[in-house]
């Protein structure tokens, strides 16, 4: 018998005023959905980025961790006013917002009793029942409540402490995927396509995506799937298809 | 009397597996919010990334064209299978899918008779009662019906046309911003700025945002206002806070 295939998804939910005014350019979203399949076979199936308001993060919690298996948000977990992340989060699951007793050892040590001001303080304020998700660069905990993961916004303390959130994840089967990258156009190849998309149509997952490189049009052809096999049949097709049009192919990888 | 500053706001929806997969970073949501605020007065309040999988796209539609003056979408509307957007949002909207004559013309104009394919053809199908978004740079239209107007996903070709969508918006009042980066960190401002947001709460909104600087640390703070005099008032505040404190500023904006 086959070994089924494992499908585990995620939503990302970027909190952050500076995001939707264009001051600042989101890095999250492309690096936790890598991390995610190539560490942990999760699929991210969506995304949405919303401005520091308590009511917008409570309803897109609620739905978001209804309707996916995981929900990272990013952002609003600092010291200053406008990080209300911790508590809209408390106010979604109706759970308290109150000191997580690991986090205020963490942050107390790391500032001296004497420099652990109000808004170091509020740091150590989450969701009770929080788990912690070390921070390794800065201190200040993420943390895990119900399928809710929260990661800070500056890319580079969430990337360093993102494998920390692994052992509270359940792995699924990692999404693979092969490109072809053609010298051609989609609309000369899009019926051909369209045929083989829908022969494999419960598998493998095939989106055609146009170029621009070295001043030649082209067009990459990217097949994903969960399983090796399939995918391998897809490209054999392809490559067929494209002989038979006497299209070039860029080989790249 | 005072004239009333008026709040026009825009979703944006990106539709596309390659962003959600990661083999693609998304160029187009930092793009569209800069543009609609400077060129429009409008802002961008909700962002959402998701498949290209049909019913998705119609309840997102649904949903964002309800709560919002306008929907930009990206994405989907090429001339291969995994192009569903024009269709989808007819679904939505529950009208026909057809042949936009205009479109029509457009596009077979740009490639002639004999090399106008059903591929090709496939571009010119909108939504009935649509109206064109003309496309300078690769002739296939984007295309506005009710208050959603839906954009090429490629950001140079989107890039190219935006400015098309300018005569069908209502224009809003620009968010302005000023700036002030300190050499300090957020948790020694914290409990001064909050008071200052109180202050000014029904008028401005101050953000903060951690950066590092050729090995510094360092704190922007932003202040956005549709009131050029209320952001004066605000920056004269935090520069007296930050001279009483004996906070560095950093010079660049």
């Amino acid at each position: 018998m086959k070994k089924k295939k494992k499908k585990v998804n995620a939503a990302i939910l970027i909190i952050g005023n500076e995001i939707l005014s264009g001051r600042t350019k989101d890095q999250n979203v492309n690096f936790i959905c890598k991390w995610l399949n190539s560490n942990c076979g999760i699929s991210v199936n969506e995304v949405r980025i919303i401005p520091d308001v308590e009511k917008d993060i409570i309803s897109s919690i609620k739905i978001l961790s209804k309707n996916f298996n995981y929900v990272f948000t990013t952002g609003g977990i600092g010291p200053t006013h406008d990080d209300i992340t911790a508590n809209s989060i408390a106010k979604a699951f109706k759970v308290k917002y109150e000191y997580h007793k690991e986090a205020f050892k963490i942050l107390e040590n790391y500032y001296g009793k004497k420099n652990f001001n109000d808004g170091r303080k509020k740091m150590a304020k989450m969701p009770k029942g929080s788990k912690l998700v070390i921070n390794p660069s800065s201190a200040a905990p993420g943390f895990i409540i119900k399928n809710v993961i929260c990661l800070p916004g500056v890319p580079s303390i969430l990337n360093s402490m993102i494998d920390n959130t692994k052992k509270y994840l359940q792995k699924g089967s990692k999404t693979l995927s092969k490109t072809i990258n053609i010298f051609s156009v989609e609309s000369n190849i899009s019926k051909e396509l369209e045929k083989i998309q829908f022969l494999f149509k419960k598998d493998v997952e095939i989106g055609s995506y146009p170029f621009f490189r070295l001043g030649k049009i082209g067009v990459s052809i990217v097949s994903r799937s969960k399983s090796q096999s399939q995918l391998v049949k897809v490209e054999k097709k392809l490559k067929e298809m494209v002989k038979k049009k006497g299209i070039k192919v860029l080989k790249l990888n």
